[in-house]
């Protein structure tokens, strides 16, 4: 499995952004072809206290050529394009193999 | 649930930070108690190129009182006194709440 995530600092507006993202942005994302799973975090701090990041959406996918496939479909060019138009300066995009999904009793 | 996230940016030594991290790190970690998932996610780029971040785990806890009630422990503070042993200049920790985890046909 592997999976693209979207991290976001705090927006200057969070009602505004939280709006968009729910109303707009989170619609056009779920349209992208092979998408498996998408897990949303609402960061709430850190273990030292605040955190300056907002929120953290990662999109599933079955394989690399799946999530670029995914990236340059139409709906993935809508969600990118949606993406900079709203989130461009709080954003950061990564891809990543996911390598262990383990539960407690198979790492001990 | 909630989760505890351990995001590193690429370490100078790659090879001597996966070892210590797959080799002491990961198995202090496991030991936590209340742990019901772990989730390691290895950055392999961005859409625009590559990515200043090297790999992401993912600790995934009942509730925010078993997440902190965890990190308090000791299996918890031998964890982070290890964590910030090796990695205290490359990594960012967040604390978030899964809001959402859904198939596709869900959000659709």
């Amino acid at each position: 499995m592997v999976k693209l995530i979207a991290l976001y600092k705090k927006p200057s507006d969070i009602e505004a952004f939280d709006k968009h993202y729910a109303e707009v942005h989170m619609p056009l994302t779920s349209k992208m072809p092979g998408l498996k799973k998408v897990e949303i975090s609402r960061i709430k701090g850190s273990p030292m206290g605040a955190s300056e990041y907002h929120v953290m959406a990662e999109m599933y996918f079955e394989n690399m050529e799946a999530l670029k496939s995914s990236m340059s479909s139409p709906e993935g060019r809508a969600s990118g394009k949606d993406l900079m138009g709203f989130a461009k300066d709080v954003v950061c995009m990564m891809i990543a193999e996911v390598e262990e999904t383990a539960p407690v009793a198979a790492l001990n």
